[in-house]
């Protein structure tokens, strides 16, 4: 399909000039430079179509989120980016979408200075691969392995308002529109519109990464739901974590739209948030929260790591509660 | 599809220690060390079932294929190659067909010290990316870029041989067999197996690659035919090329199985032998075929590049041959 111009419309969107890019795209790999005394933090995520978004999102969204997701991961070793390849699956030749996917994925990488350095399009299922560099000093990378029980377990931003999207998507479908009016008191950027951009143009937590470095103890973004990811933490740092619900950020838009039961099911079990969970001593808590807030994206303490194993979320009243149906809700 | 263990199962049938994979697969994303002087050689490539692989493939020569493609990229950089990431996209679970699919990645991976370092598996028709890490000294990378008018044109190993196998497949499924007996002469490994193991398990030229560093004056890998590949060097360096037709290395697999026109054929346009094609100036020539043969796979000269623009083949009268259809056979 060399006739998409897939990659070259890409790369000249993005235009994202890289000193350490010794050759870029257009010939048979890139040549690349990294800094010296930084580790290479690499990650590689896929996107399928009615999975990872559901088959009508616009190319923009898809362009953007498959960069997104990438990010994200890089955010949670404390890495910042600096090179993509992109490998995109289409089953057609079609300049518009592609010039939309193109925008899409070359917005975001503007804003983090991200050069696209390979590529590849070929036919078939639509799904996009995206390899995600980025660098972070030796000795400060944050990993999933050094939670200790006594830390305070943090998050940054609002969680639940992706799957509260999806949500608000699904019913729109349901009835049949895939516009819904604004609800009362809310105008055309409302708070639909708001938990629908935070499913489709995830934010990933980039700087705030950089912020935690060398100073969190453990670091994952959600992806898969809080209490999952959480639980990832738990496991590789051999320790359980106690979560206080009542805790958990909730944005203005999610706390409007839905009754709480539903809301903490988004909030423990929705997945696709892409903020950060993390530990962290209370010795360094309030200096990193401070940094955090200043910039731009403040973290929330919801609970403590503890001795023993697996994630357990109380109530108000101290009484556990029981987790609604656990896993990440698929499109398809 | 967590249930696959898919990546777990393939790192553990690789099971290569590298030193410089400070954190492997496991976390977000893996932190490696690119060593002091290198530069980082990365290129993507996708395998689509039904176009770049027939769906009726074995997951061994799948596994082997998408990590052979990738590794021919580094190969045509001069770069040695390090690590991959591999995102695996399957219809459904099939423990049986991610093992085989493991083995045949692994046992290329092993050959070349490759470790993988991180990958997704998800869900949906059958595709493979592969993004490939490799490193080469700056300032001795091979590029497409470098050939002066006067250099000899030199390929690896012999031409033509995938496409061969590719027809050899075809002719067998028009038959509504799928195993075909050998040939005359020919024992069950014979000529047919050759060409169906050069289309399905083709051999980076990884080493040869490591040799051309930094003597060679332009590098390409043959995947879309030879004169396809040697038309991007023209173009990259500024300069065309003279091909003499009867210079093109047969194995004597092709030799024997088909006629001098479908042999022309397959060594022109055919596509995915993966053997390297590389200019240089007459005075390196004697010593570096000298050193590609000492490596186990000779080089054949098979002809110069002038002043001009594309590729001309000619017939042993010096006439110039037209080409046959242009392009790659897919196996859709």
């Amino acid at each position: 399909m060399a006739e998409f111009h897939l990659i070259d419309l890409i790369r000249e969107r993005c235009a994202v000039a890289r000193g350490d890019v010794r050759l870029g795209i257009g010939d048979d790999a890139a040549l690349l430079a990294v800094p010296a005394g930084q580790l290479l933090a690499v990650s590689t995520d896929t996107l399928v179509a009615g999975v990872h978004f559901p088959h009508d999102a616009t190319a923009r969204d898809i362009g953007w989120k498959s960069l997104a997701v990438n990010l994200s991961d890089l955010a949670a070793m404390g890495a910042e980016p600096a090179w993509a390849t992109l490998a995109v699956t289409l089953p057609g030749a079609d300049a518009r979408w592609v010039g939309e996917f193109a925008d899409g994925f070359a917005a975001l990488a503007r804003q983090h200075g991200v050069a696209l350095v390979g590529g590849d399009t070929t036919q078939g299922a639509l799904s996009i691969t995206v390899t995600i560099h980025g660098f972070v000093p030796e000795g400060v990378a944050l990993t999933r392995a050094g939670a200790r029980a006594g830390d305070g377990v943090y998050v940054t931003g609002t969680l639940g308002d992706a799957a509260a999207g999806l949500r608000v998507r699904a019913l729109a479908t349901e009835e049949g529109r895939f516009s819904l009016p604004p609800l009362a008191g809310e105008g055309a950027e409302g708070g639909r519109g708001h938990l629908l951009d935070r499913l489709h143009r995830p934010t990933p937590r980039v700087a705030q990464g950089v912020i935690l470095r060398g100073r969190a103890t453990a670091c994952i973004d959600v992806s898969d739901g809080f209490v999952a990811d959480l639980g990832h933490i738990c496991t590789a740092s051999g320790v359980g974590a106690q979560i206080d619900a009542d805790a958990l950020p909730a944005s203005p838009e999610l706390l409007a739209a839905f009754g709480v039961d539903a809301r903490r099911a988004f909030q423990l079990v929705g997945g696709d948030d892409y903020e950060l969970c993390f530990t962290a001593p209370d010795a360094l808590a309030s200096e990193l929260l401070r940094d955090l807030a200043h910039s731009g994206c403040a973290a929330t303490r919801v609970g403590r790591m503890v001795a023993g194993a697996g994630v357990e979320v109380r109530d108000a009243s101290g009484n556990p509660l029981p987790l609604p149906h656990a896993g990440w809700e698929h499109f398809a």
